[in-house]
């Protein structure tokens, strides 16, 4: 069995950020040496997501809209007595979710046509750490 | 280690439709001749999803119902400038994943007893592809 | 390749509740004896949930009431037609998801500062299984 472990950091200039991963994630699969297997990829914070959708400019303006119509950031949230401000972006990382598994096959990164990997930065402006694990043989 | 990788190709009769794909996916576990693994099963499209949940008719309408309520389609979609009409479809992908992973324990999909796993495509009659990767011991 | 596998059973005094298992999964990782790998952590039935979150009340406070404004509690599912009463139940489950996967790594459950897992009861006040899988070397 082969594994590959890979960390990303992203601080984004603005709260929200839809940020298209997927070369990173094929170069990782490539340094493994993986030629059957899966790779996840995974958040490690509670306000950040990671999605598979289209990397189209318009569609990405559509789904942080919808996102915020679903989840809105607001006052009034109970995680806010805790001080922070920030209840809107725990929601929108359920909505999302925090990672995806994606298949490796014939040593490559194994996505539809259309598939582009997103880190979704919901809570930005700070370092945020991301992990790319790859498992396979 | 062992792995076992298939494609199923939907071209569904209505736009939306929710196909029951367990026993599709059982057999690939068979073929596959893993005791202990996983097995992700993913959509290839980032207008069709991947569920488990219950083989119950009136669910799956209200599943349908429901998604359209939190999802809608309609016009003014910003992907929609590029000539595409199926921004909803986007959004309900999101909603529900595209992908599921699943336990395989004693050479079977190891599902709880009302589980079954659902092909959701919300923008169909056109051929969608399905990817099954089976990966254990 | 090793594997690991192992089942919890809930049974919730309430309908609703959010259970951590952070320690629990943990437990298993560390038996498995996997230095590099991945842990599928999978609710074995369709009104239950898996999700990866901050451990702070108010939060899972904001995350079930907010659960039930997008899929309430109410009458008039179609679900209800086969003597269940439990429709939300089955919506809650496709919103948070009934699974997670993640990293191993070193031999230890590799989540960010404030990753915690939580069994998402929807339907409870009755056994409930959840299996814990974990796959690597």
């Amino acid at each position: 069995m082969k594994s590959q472990t890979e960390y990303l950091t992203f601080n984004t200039r603005k709260p929200r950020e839809y940020i298209n991963i997927t070369d990173r994630v094929a170069q990782v699969v490539a340094r493994s040496g993986i030629s059957e297997g899966m790779v996840l990829v995974s958040a490690m914070h509670i306000t950040a997501g990671v999605f598979v959708n289209d990397a189209e400019d318009g569609l990405l303006a559509d789904i942080d809209e919808w996102l915020e119509s679903l989840a809105p950031y607001r006052d009034g949230y109970r995680h806010h007595r805790t001080g922070e401000s920030n209840g809107d972006a725990h929601l929108k990382n359920l909505l999302v979710h925090h990672q995806v598994v994606l298949p490796i096959t014939a040593g490559r990164l194994d996505l539809g046509p259309w598939q582009q990997i997103f880190y979704a930065e919901f809570d930005g402006q700070r370092p945020k750490r991301l992990v790319i694990k790859a498992l396979g043989e």
